[in-house]
């Protein structure tokens, strides 16, 4: 009998097709070829998104930041217990920007999530941030359409909230939640600016009731800062709710936030037309990698890049000059 | 009479030579059509540079950053007064992160380097640090090769040591200098590992001498810190100075500290190594900057670029596919 566990004796076709069938331990190995720096590997993954593309876009695309300790994992397990007795099949991508050096530290930790990481319906992968915007934020997208192909209509994507990360996810979610703490004082907690305006619903977490001054102020807080920011595209007027993760208090609101956000938007059709923005956005920037990494892929362009480099430190040519003539020869050959 | 201050009305041949013998306004004003967002006038840049880049190179290119509040105005205006009596022409170029917005916010300032802007043999520019890495310091490196051709045989590049930036100026100078203070407790002063590792010599500002406990105890930090730090591989041990920048103290030991750098890395040959590496790295950078310039200013690519977007956007194909495309129509027109 064929080992269907075993990805090096499968075809893309039938990759693609144990991806369909919801086949957990092969959609992750897909993801290990997407993410390969070799490119025999990548022209697999590849092969595979081409064969599931069709079968992708059915999910709810969830974004979730905030600043170390904010509780995010709780928050996302609290989530996730909620929502996975509704027939939901949830997978949880962390962006994780010291994941190339470590491999996955957020989720190296064996204690997080625990409770939810044996749940059939659950798909828990770090997703590297790498040192280059474009590059990783590619390869998270595929993955997003991977997990969707595999049945998953729920995809978290959780970022720290401190780097670049959340400008190019901004490009893969069709929602975006915000963890706070009720921390008076500084009241962004280190959070950008630009994070806070793309918020379309901020979580206070580890709060107990409404009613604590410090918890009442906060809300007042974030919801004056977010009235000063301009009106959404979505026409969606971000919201403020406290949380407890921990005691589960006020996750089901924010899971009614997050539904009631999407059928907004589904109904004045900003849904589909953030998509089709976004889906704009990934065709360049794929675009712009794959140039680039055709052009030096070329042994004649190598050839010649190697040639103008020493007419350049020698300035018999400029840098422009020598850029023309290697565009040149890579078109013309 | 031809008015050799009118840009508009010179050749490019025109201006390569008003910069050649020195023209201050001319200079200016090819540094402006560079930094355009039009593509005439780039052009015209461009080919002024081309006429220009034989006469460029002879300079020391000195790379100087620090945290806001640090004295780098003070400090490099105290440093030029020091130099400008030995005949020397000193270009000051300020990369400001803020500059896209304000247009030059660092000397907008008419306050800043007031003692020497008036001076014939001193030029001083801001260059625009922009939102993208790559694109902004081909800017500000091309400024350095039209100062250099303007006889400017000191180029000092200042940077606020907290941004991005340092990682591309690392590639366009000749030795770098980190303006620090004697504060006690948290020793670096938000100034990232990666910037204490690029420096060659430390500067602790606002000193007024070595004797002062304070200072000692900041001077022996620094070069704690540096010696932990692996060899460098110019093979030259980074220093640390006391100076006052305000009070004039220990300046002219930061000079000759520079001027022994150089007489270091031009005998053991690390000095010309590190340019022909920069100019591999901007021919790199060039060439990824142009191809896709020239991949976007097409038109036959721009229609088929709109039809696969669609394509995409309705799951016919994926966003590799599309990018194969275009790529194929644009090396085969």
């Amino acid at each position: 009998m064929k080992d269907n566990n075993n990805i090096k004796k499968l075809s893309s076709k039938e990759i693609a097709k144990q991806i369909s069938k919801g086949n957990k331990i092969i959609l992750s190995k897909t993801i290990t070829l997407l993410e390969s720096t070799k490119e025999e590997h990548n022209k697999i993954a590849e092969e595979v998104i081409d064969l599931i593309y069709e079968k992708t876009g059915d999910s709810i695309r969830i974004g979730i930041t905030g600043a170390p300790g904010v509780g995010k994992s709780t928050f996302i397990e609290s989530l996730v217990k909620h929502i996975l007795p509704k027939k939901n099949k949830i997978a949880i991508l962390a962006i994780d920007p010291s994941s190339q050096k470590t491999k996955g530290s957020i989720l190296g930790d064996k204690t997080r999530m625990e409770e939810i990481s044996g749940e059939e319906n659950v798909f828990i992968r770090p997703s590297p941030a790498g040192n280059k915007l474009g590059g990783v934020s590619l390869k998270t997208r595929e993955t997003i359409l991977l997990c969707e192909a595999a049945g998953f209509n729920i995809i978290i994507i959780e970022t720290v909230g401190v780097g670049q990360s959340e400008i190019s996810v901004k490009y893969m979610i069709d929602v975006f939640l915000l963890l706070m703490l009720a921390t008076a004082g500084d009241e962004l907690q280190g959070i950008k600016k630009g994070i806070m305006e793309m918020a379309d619903i901020v979580a206070i977490n580890k709060t107990e009731n409404k009613e604590d001054i410090k918890t009442n102020k906060a809300i007042l807080n974030y919801k004056n800062a977010l009235h000063l920011m301009k009106i959404k595209k979505s026409a969606w007027l971000p919201i403020v709710e406290a949380c407890s993760a921990l005691n589960n208090y006020n996750i089901n609101t924010i899971w009614k936030k997050i539904k009631q956000y999407e059928n907004f938007t589904k109904e004045n059709k900003y849904w589909k037309e953030n998509r089709k923005q976004q889906s704009k956005y990934w065709v360049k920037e794929t675009i712009n990698q794959k140039i680039l990494q055709d052009l030096y892929s070329k042994f004649h362009v190598k050839q010649k890049i190697k040639e103008v480099e020493n007419l350049v430190f020698n300035e018999k040519i400029t840098s422009n000059k020598a850029a023309k003539i290697v565009i040149d020869i890579y078109k013309n050959f």
